[in-house]
């Protein structure tokens, strides 16, 4: 049932241990649901109750924590013992008089770990100002440290495991692609292209269903395109209008995200315009990717490439990508941006996505990759450009899908 | 463009103003994604960021204050004028050396309310304790309080307007609960049962279309119907197994859930006795609520009459349910539950799912419902009924989606 082997996971809780080790960190509540995977294979939506794996550095086995209900799930999903799954009672949920940490709080030091080193995952979305507020009251001979990102540095280097899921979202979202561009004609609901999209990234391939991406498509439209992270709405599509399709194929929670700009008929002057400057700039990142350079000089050759055109880009480039839960699919370490000192390794994995918004209108064109011994190689296949939809091809239809 | 007249929007704002007085809090920060859009429109995937509305007591319009790539979506869905709308470079996100919370503190004191009585929503997903501890390094003159679920609990009843938006999400529950069940046979996959569903949500209705859930399509099958956040796999359905789906109509972020046990041919002899139990707990509620109970008491109706089947339940019965983000559709003030004293008015809305886990499966049959003047009112039509899929009926098929 587990999707890797357990020689894995004992590897990653090993790599896990080292860099506790290193910052003198002797116990590591792990909230962000991505690591609690990570480590244990925990898979379940049940993140938004406050719920933890916990890593001793002198025990063998993490315990798990959370919600009574939850428990079942822990035991099918986790290589973790049963006893070691410890369930707090559902009166502890958003309640305003018992709070789960509480009730952690009490765990650790009941198993004698309440005076020791502990790491907390400070900038995380499931460990809230009042969640740490909670353990200090209640672990006060305790000492705190950041613990944000630890797990997540370890995870920036795939397995070769973990590259072949990645294969597998790629596939998964050249798929959802290439059928929800195809959908794209005027008269057409934003909704119901956002729908078949859904459709083809959670069916899957025939071989392989899909997952549930850690955000969802976002496909803004017209002059929206200048602001990246709209979603659908149940307007429908005009002709000579554009739209920036962003989504992510995704298999057991491993994520490669895509991104293309469709013309629904004939671009504009601006889109025609910028497109090859797009794509001159992205062909020559890619082609300059290699291991150890680091993810800063990554950016100055788009910066670079652009400039000679006039551009220029404030955003980031890109992240590394990978396992996630909503919601972000980026994993929090590397940034393709300037100054990022991370030296490049094979089988870490980006998203480049070398995006420009103006004020009437943006473009996305964008590529996963994994770097490689000597290079780097895109996950996805979807052609590189800007996808016009052909208006002497368009059937009649009334918006709705079949 | 936006869902509500603006006089809404003040007379949201009004509320919470008064609120915050009651409480000595002269500046609220708001980092809640539902509250963000409750009180503004503001309505993007952009809470994987630092972001936030700054509510402030004699000011008459909230800030804006996020990344400077979303400033377009803030202009584009929000009622705010485009002089409050506050843009933070992008070097700021996911960085280890800038930290969003910094720069706020910064427009806060320059705006001269760096020594004020601030609120900030202690247990929220989107305000960490990084970000806390942030703001308490860069506003030492500030004097901060605990406001968490302050908003939520100005959201607790519902205008005319969100029940209808909430009729719509009721609509497009049933059909894609219908559509989803009438897929459920032998040898369909997990993953296509939950496309389907999927499919039917984002595509909404004729009229209009869907928002995406706040939680994913839940549906766990066989002996996993006892661990209730599991999501799908791409195993296929058994003869013989049920599935419990518990999903959510959404329209303008406004969810109505719906969860329904189904039965794939002939249901176990568990599944028989437990239905009529359920059921009779489930009737006996709707049928007792009423303006002026609370929340404990209905939990007491429900509890005496699966008593009297030698069954006791340790979950809550259900919650305040409407506007939402991921990761949770609920709203986090009222839950029904022992002990609960919230007082049942007019136009508050719940999910009431009174689900049974037992050690090898579980059942789910749930109805949302609005508090009337003199009881309730279902939002959903879907029969309240265990759905058994005739075997009889079958079609050959290969379990992948058309």
């Amino acid at each position: 049932m587990l999707p890797f082997d357990i020689v894995e996971y004992q590897n990653r809780l090993c790599k896990t241990k080292e860099r506790m080790s290193e910052r003198g960190i002797e116990v590591l509540l792990i909230t962000d649901p991505a690591n609690m995977n990570y480590l244990s294979g925990y898979d379940a939506w049940s993140f938004y109750v406050h719920q933890m794996l916990v890593i001793i550095i002198d025990e063998p086995q993490p315990l798990w924590v959370g919600r009574y209900q939850d428990a079942h799930g822990a035991k099918a999903t986790t290589w973790i013992y049963d006893e070691n799954i410890i369930a707090y009672p559902d009166y502890y949920v958003q309640s305003s008089h018992y709070h789960p940490m509480v009730f952690i709080a009490d765990i650790l030091k009941q198993i004698g770990q309440g005076n020791r080193h502990i790491g907390v995952e400070m900038d995380n979305y499931y460990f809230s100002a009042k969640a740490y507020y909670m353990l200090q009251q209640n672990l006060p001979d305790a000492t705190f440290k950041d613990a944000d990102l630890l797990v997540n540095y370890v995870r920036i280097i795939k397995s070769e495991q973990e590259i072949e899921y990645m294969k597998r979202a790629a596939k998964i979202a050249d798929q959802a692609m290439a059928v929800g561009v195809k959908t794209m004609k005027p008269n057409l609901r934003e909704c119901d292209a956002a729908a078949t999209i859904y459709r083809e990234l959670i069916s899957g391939t025939e071989n392989y269903g899909g997952d549930y991406p850690a955000i969802v498509p976002l496909l803004p439209s017209g002059e929206n395109t200048s602001a990246p992270h709209l979603t659908w709405t149940d307007r429908t599509y005009e002709q000579g209008e554009s739209v920036v399709v962003e989504l992510a194929g995704c298999y057991k929670r491993y994520h490669v995200p895509l991104a293309r700009t469709v013309s629904i008929g004939q671009p504009s002057k601006e889109l025609q315009n910028i497109t090859p400057i797009v794509i001159e700039g992205l062909t020559k990142v890619l082609e300059s990717i290699k291991p150890g350079m680091t993810c800063g000089e990554i950016e100055g050759i788009w910066q670079k490439s652009i400039k000679q055109h006039g551009i220029e880009k404030e955003a980031r480039l890109g992240y590394s990508v990978g396992l996630n839960y909503p919601p972000d699919w980026g994993e929090h370490t590397a940034s393709i941006r300037k100054g990022d000192p991370t030296v490049l390794q094979p089988n870490m994995t980006f998203h480049l996505i070398p995006a420009l918004w103006f004020e009437n209108y943006g473009i996305e064109i964008s590529e996963s990759f994994r770097v490689t011994e000597s290079g780097c190689e895109s996950f996805t296949k979807f052609p590189s450009k800007l996808i016009v939809q052909d208006p002497f091809s368009l059937n009649e239809q009334d918006g709705k899908i079949s």
